[in-house]
Parts: structure tokens; sequence; C-alpha cells
């Protein structure tokens, strides 16, 4: 039997998503793995809509997992919240058919990344956006993310070629096809900016180096052209530094109908 | 020169706002004091409008403290914001006529505590909601709060008299006014309630022993007579436990306008 799970995670204290071997306990997929194995009594393998990096948070990750069909889903999701310390949390557990794959299957995936924009700082939100003091205009941004739109090579947001374990950074593949982005500034508390992006998928980090190329526009630093221009380039490109992890989250993954997975996460 | 801030604070890792022999350190107050001792170079004596308890958050606390004039208010926020750790944020300060006394002059506090009610938890509010599992029927709770309006004894939501340091209990004076009290269910995320609670001061623990009783409320385990009844009474009678520190935050004071003072926080 295969099991799906809508995971809420706060990510500041794990590395990254994905499983690695010097910290098995303290990724969310390790803990995930560990909290299954200690239920089920047998050995577990997670996989996962997105492999959130270090640092990032999740309200709507995706993962499945193979289980021997002698405990219902909802029982799992019970016994899994009763095992997971409180930084992560089962929303929805569902029994899903063979074919179905967390990765594989996902259509899209919707990541926001909070920009926390005042001269002083916030203590409640701090853990959850990045806190930006030099004033950002949230309408230019948006103009900007038009660019963004679209069937593209993101390779100017991707990996540097240095510190990647790839030998040939350049053979591989960015095209990736963004259907929503924009950058909204919270009604009700005006210090807030959202940079929401909807995409099939996306490259290690693309979020966070396109806030801050995103970022430089917000300031004028950068005109809407030049913007433009970078989103054409198809080598690393963007002239700000990535964003900081703690501003992004995973908040949604979406599938085929047919697998009859929710759409856990807050719509965006 | 006398400064008020506008603060903000996780109290997750504070023994409350008020410092305490014992926990000089790791008091809201005593933290504030050490930071404006190291900016300012003399001894400080911060005074706050709301003596919130151990890991009790708060949006909207407002503080007064002495200076000797020499920093502009602009220059005591910064260098307060980068002294202090992120669990606190000074979201704005003013000078203030000398008559101004943050807790005396206060006219009003507006709480909110904020309750998860859904089976499974929440990774990403933990820190500052209450999960409740059980079905809560929010409009009761919010019927019930009607109870509470108006210039009553609170003493019913008072001090047990056990574990007070106040030889006679009994002449501690419980009437308080409530402005505003209701329960809400947040819109988009149906697993949030907000329950508000507005008055001009509030007995310690009062808060949170109010949601423990509407909770009863919520579960129809207690009826709105018996509810209006417990409310009626003087003496220590609220039937359910008081709700955990983690869900409440002091969210709003209000000051005559005269004093110009920001009404910081969130409206509610």
């Amino acid at each position: 039997m295969k099991i799906a799970c809508g995971i809420e995670y706060d990510g500041t204290d794990y590395h990254g998503f994905q499983r690695q071997p010097e910290h098995h306990g303290s990724t969310v997929q390790g803990t995930l793995e560990g909290a299954i194995e200690r239920i089920g009594g047998a050995f577990a393998v997670v996989d996962g809509a997105g492999r959130t990096d270090t640092g990032v948070h999740a309200s709507g990750q995706v993962i499945h997992f193979r289980a021997d069909g002698h405990l219902t889903p909802e029982i799992w999701q019970s016994a899994l919240n009763a095992v997971l310390p409180n930084t992560i949390a089962v929303r929805w557990a569902r029994e899903v058919p063979e074919r179905f794959h967390a990765r594989f299957s996902a259509l899209s995936r919707a990541y926001r990344y909070t920009i926390w924009n005042d001269l002083a700082p916030t203590a409640l939100r701090a853990r959850y956006s990045y806190h930006y003091r030099r004033e950002l205009d949230a309408d230019l941004m948006h103009e900007a993310c038009h660019f963004l739109l679209g069937n593209k090579d993101f390779g100017a947001f991707g990996h540097s070629p240095k510190g990647t374990n790839s030998a040939k950074p350049e053979l591989v593949h960015c095209v990736r096809t963004m259907l929503e982005a924009r950058c909204v500034r919270d009604e009700a508390q005006k210090e807030l900016i959202y940079c929401d992006f909807i995409a099939n998928a996306f490259l290690t980090g693309q979020v966070r180096r396109m806030v801050g190329t995103l970022l430089l526009v917000g300031q004028e630093r950068l005109s809407l052209e030049e913007f433009a221009e970078i989103v054409q380039r198809v080598e690393k490109a963007h002239p700000g530094s990535a964003a900081p992890p703690h501003g992004l989250c995973l908040v949604q993954v979406r599938y085929p109908e047919i697998f009859g997975v929710m759409n856990n996460g807050e719509d965006i």
C-alpha cells in the first residue's frame, strides 16, 4: 500500500528536506523516515515533491511512502503526529494508487517568499520572513515578474557551477514553465511583501535567486529592461545575491485529479 | 526625556515580561533594560503596559524609559534593534510628555488568544497557537462572550488564592471593564479560531482562564446559562483549566490621543 501525506514543517533547525548521510537525524526526510520506521517497524523510504534547502519551510509539502497495510492512513497520520517533533506536522494522509509518486506525478509547485520590508524588524514573523530595510516598490517587482512567465531556460537563476557536484553544469537542463509569478504587498500589514511563484518545477535555489534580483528592481537599482535581459540569459547572471532561506516556504503541490490527492497548503 | 516604544516579542523563551531577581536576563523587561543600559551607559528602568506571563507573546506591548536626551528616539530605536536578540523588536519609538506612563496612562489593552482547532497539528503556527483537537463551535463561544462585556467583577477568572503572594486575596479588587469580547473562526484558514478581548485592564491569567472556560462552551460541555452564571461569581469559579500561554498575544494598548503614542500592533 502506498500512502501520501501533506507535510508542514518549520525548516529553521533542519538541514533541508533531503536526507544526507552526515545529517540523517536533522533533515525533514530523515526525521520522517525515522518516525515511519518507529511506527511501522520496517525500513522506510520517503519521497517528497520538493527538495527544500536548509532553513526553507513548507506548509504544503507532499510525500509518499510504502506501508504493509495493517494501519489505515488516518492511524498513520495520528501516530506520526504523536511521534514527530512539533516542527513537523502531518496535515493529511491518504492511500494513493501504486503509480503515484510525490515528486514525479506533481504537475506544479507553489513557493511563497515573504519579505518584511520596514526599517524596524519583526519578532513574531522573524522566523518566516526576510527583514529588508530599504524601501521596496512592490508594484515594480510585480511588473518584473511578467518577464518570468512561460516556458523558459532559467539558467540565469540556476546553480553556480562552483559548489555543485555536476561536472558539466552547462549540460544541466534548465527549462521550466513558470505558470504564475507575482509580488504583492499585504493590504492589512503593509510591511509584508509576498513573492509568489508557481511552476512545473524549479531549479535548486531558483526562487531565492529570482527574489534576490527582484529586490534590486524594487529599489530601482535594476530597470525592468535589465531584468528582462537577465531572464533571457541561459547561464548564471542574477546580479543580486540569493535571498536567505528562512523567507521561503513551499506552500502547495498540485497533482492530476485522478490521484485524489488533496491540494493542501494555502492557496496563494 | 521620556521615550515610549512599541515592542513586539516572541515570549517562547522568556520568563514573562516582568523582571524577576532570579530570571533577570531571561525576562523581556530585563533584556530591554540591559540593552538600554548598554546603549545609554546608565542604569535604566523600563515600565510596560502589560505584564505578560511566561511564554505569552506581544505584537503591541508599549514601554517607557528615561534617557538623558543625547540620542533621538529614532536612534534609540535603531540602536536597540541592533543590540536586542531577534526575539524582541522595537517597532517604533517617540518622545512622550513627562506625565506619560506606559502602564498607568493606558486606556485599554487588547489580547488575542489563537486556537488551532484541528485533529492534525500545525508546524508553522505551533509557537503562536494552542492546538485543540476536539471540534469547537466558535459561534457558541462568541455568544458566550457577550456575558463578559461591561463593568464586572472578574474574580471568577482571577488568581487562585493558592500560589499568589497576596495574603488576603479576598481584598484584591477584581472589577474590570470589558469593552470587546469575541470569538471568530478565520475565513481563509478554517482551523484558526481567534478569541479577542479588549478591557481597561485584566487580572493576572484572566484571558487564559476565560479561554479555558470558553473551550467548554465550544464543546457544549457548558451551556451559555452556566457560563453566564460563572461570570457572575466573584470568586475563583472557572471550571476549565487555564489555556496554555503560547496561544496568547498582547496585540494593542491604547492611550489618550493627547500623548501622541502610536497605537501599534494589529487592529483586531
